[in-house]
């Protein structure tokens, strides 16, 4: 199990179950949305390139580590709700709450985007620029996409658009980058570039015309 | 074609035809719902082990039964509402609305999951644990989180939480006796705890912590 | 590439880039849920017939195509809300709105029932009518209902049955057909039967009982 699958599994968790919690589902919504959100970007990447049955549902270790991060997040939620006393800590929280949401949506977005190329690469044999990319925003997205869904919102990836374009910046190079240098420090590029570029997009409020 | 795929087929094709009836869906609908329901889980299941195309789209008898279903529930409600009088009855009819809900949601569930767990083992001859247990888990609440999905309602299976624990039970109870016992008294043991767990939990009403 | 897969990349483009615009997305949103809705039918129907990965992340003129599709119609609908002066525009515009959203899914529709069937046909040399059937419908519906699942609707088909109804009639026209008739000729009779079949539909406002 590689540190990206590790990241990217507590931060995607640590997202879906924070979704649970703000829509007031009980343990078990927020430790199934938590694992969904985990596992369901590596599933959906698996189904497309055909390596079934998915790699996840033979590994308990990405659904261990999920689980235990979607409780672990549930207990500091319940213990922090019962220090809150004013008004005031409770609107520092919800900055707290965005800030962490958007962290671990971005280091899950980031993990498991460059998972999904390197999964394509050595699964598939292929060097096609076209399908290495779409596998990659696919597995980078799906988890998202999914526990968006599931918790009845139109999905993060349609409304933020820099979601995908980060995506499309730490796919591109990674692709360039692996060609001459070592997969892994290519790899650790594609993944910091999607993390500042969207960063930067949320810093300077970076938008599209409507 | 097993007992349990004709009572899990039509169990969710009645849950996905009332769901339909309640949203107002024409007959259509009602019979597109119902139909998605029941051979959704089987048809996801397929495509999770890489039994490509699907079962369930070559052999028509699982739709026409979900289709038959359908239709009839339709005529049904049709009849009862025509003779319905009084708000008394109405109300009766909200109770009967539910319980009806629940245990062929509930029936259809139990059906599906020891379907996908006995598919798992037959078509991939496995015996990992993990494996079989999600595969059975997304085969059973398959079919109803795409029919809320569609229906545009938070899933079922994240807000009720005994929906899957009940599950899990059945799973553990299958998985461990399937290896003792004849493969097909392991089946009804696993798929009688899952009616059992979820009518306790409904009739006690456990919850867990929000 | 085939002219029906032009035709129903266009249609789709423009219908999924439709419904972002009126759910106020943005430029990346728009392009999207285009590309979406054009590519969603074709790589549901390669992952159910087991064709993976999809032919259309393999092949950048689809994507291509839908994206430029797409850009075009947010370039037109800005130009032309510039020069939108009274209500009376506005009115005529929104009729036009649903004309055009009305063709654009229907040629979609049509065109990708058709390809469905035809990728059924030849990847797996099967003649089974109802696997033919059965793909052909989620490849031509299943564009449509990513769309609508992603922007936060109740997909299209659970609503308007005679947009599923329109599909069957084709599928069948074009089932008979090709057993007789040059392949080429039974498709574009099958086309062109649910193009008429849902304008009919649409025209004389057949409706099923609710």
């Amino acid at each position: 199990m590689s540190v990206f699958e590790i990241i990217g599994s507590i931060a995607f968790a640590i997202s879906g179950s924070m979704l649970a919690i703000k829509k007031e589902m009980d343990l078990f919504g927020i430790l199934i949305l938590g694992i969904v959100t985990s596992v369901g970007g590596g599933a959906i990447r698996d189904i497309v390139i055909g390596n079934t049955p998915p790699a996840m549902f033979q590994n308990p270790k990405c659904t261990v580590i999920s689980s235990i991060t979607a409780i672990v997040v549930f207990l500091i939620w319940k213990l922090y709700n019962r220090n809150t006393i004013a008004e005031k800590i409770a609107r520092r929280t919800d900055n707290m709450y965005h800030n962490l949401l958007f962290w671990s949506d971005t280091l899950g977005l980031a993990a498991f985007t460059i998972l999904g190329m390197e999964a394509t690469i050595s699964f598939l044999h292929t060097d096609q620029c076209l399908l290495i990319a779409f596998v990659g925003l696919i597995t980078g997205v799906g988890g998202g996409i999914l526990r968006d869904l599931l918790a009845g919102e139109i999905p993060y990836v349609l409304q933020k658009h820099i979601y995908a374009t980060a995506c499309i910046f730490g796919i591109a190079g990674y692709y360039v980058l692996y060609h001459f240098i070592p997969e892994s420090i290519a790899a650790l590029i594609g993944f910091c570039l999607i993390l500042v570029v969207r960063y930067l997009a949320k810093q300077f409020e970076w938008n599209l015309p409507r």
